[in-house]
């Protein structure tokens, strides 16, 4: 699959990352084939020839996010992080989810028109899951965190649901006319206050990190 | 609004109670108005002269939703809980959404299809929000919970994502196959196990409910 797609000719990238800004920017909905082949200016027979329709090419683009996102959740399953890189490693999640946020944007009706995408996002969800859950383990491990009976399984699974729903609940809440910097910010900053009442007895340089964190994106 | 809903005929009633049903059994993307017709054994065009489409009947079943679902969140702001009422008030709330679940699966399309509905189901979600921090400020004064900084604010905010996202997080997550009755009870749990990280020092009784509750319900 990668090795195909490293044979990917110039122009099918170029429809690639000219649809994917397409469908970032405008949504989902309102982009068609024909609208992509405007913008690259070659005809829709031209495009057709390369991809047998949008669907297909957004199958594509979740291959890419899908290779990308998988080598980012595996770093820490492979290598514990130190700690005051776990927050950079929240950023590093949503800006990948950010990179592809049209999909998240439109998820429901996208898994029910592409279902081959279904178990491709489940088992990535699955893998994010599991990253959570072998950080707070090497945290716990570490004295930082305590967990009690199933809270640290129900926290990775609520973070994992935090970074697929994070992006349309801005939306929702009338949050998304901010600028990208700010929506990621604060999605990583509501992530961490989810982690933060787990903290044991030192909890004091957490909330430092956590303070540390505020003025420097804020600041 | 309420008066003119009060003066509906039977035959709207009908079309309402039909309409909701089919939407929320077989997914609103499946169902069309001429379905909704079939199943009343009228024709589309004795529906039209009722209503004017789907669309018309979504907002017309959103504002029953609308009109349910403020009076529950409207209960603990004009009247504190016992502290034993907390999670039967979750189950509500979710009882409430699950009852018109078609709209929370396909919530962005809806959205984006009929506009009408965005700022009221804004003006839903901050109600919401409020009603959240109403009941942590009682219990909070009531010296069982225990906030720093933004926390209280920031946890109503995160429960309220957690009642959005739900249910579609459960079908994204391959549970939705489950009976209703253990999708709220885990939906409740999840709720739950949010709010007893913030319990203070008697975390013990806290505990012990948490406890009765999982019993109660899967025992």
């Amino acid at each position: 699959m990668v090795a195909e797609r490293n044979l990917r000719s110039k122009t099918k990238e170029k429809i690639l990352r000219t649809s994917l800004a397409l469908l970032n920017n405008e949504g989902e909905p309102n982009i068609s084939s024909v609208d992509i082949a405007a913008v690259m200016e070659i005809s829709p027979g031209n495009l057709y020839y390369h991809y047998k329709g949008k669907d297909v090419i957004i199958e594509e683009l979740f291959a890419d996010f899908e290779d990308e996102l998988r080598q980012v959740l595996s770093a820490p399953i492979h290598k514990p992080l130190a700690i005051e890189d776990n927050w950079i490693f929240l950023y590093i999640i949503f800006e990948e989810i950010y990179d592809f946020r049209f999909f998240f944007f439109n998820l429901t009706s996208l898994l029910e028109r592409i279902p081959v995408l279904r178990p491709k996002f489940s088992r990535l969800l699955s893998l994010m899951k599991r990253t959570f859950i072998g950080i707070f383990s090497s945290l716990e491990t570490g004295g930082h965190l305590v967990f009690r009976g199933d809270e640290a399984d129900i926290l990775a699974e609520r973070l994992t649901a935090h970074f697929v729903y994070w992006l349309p609940y801005m939306q929702l809440r009338g949050g998304s006319g901010r600028n990208t910097k700010s929506l990621i910010h604060e999605g990583v900053y509501a992530a961490l206050t989810q982690i933060t009442p787990y903290w044991g007895e030192d909890a004091d340089p957490y909330a430092d990190l956590l303070k540390d964190f505020m003025t420097e994106q804020t600041g």
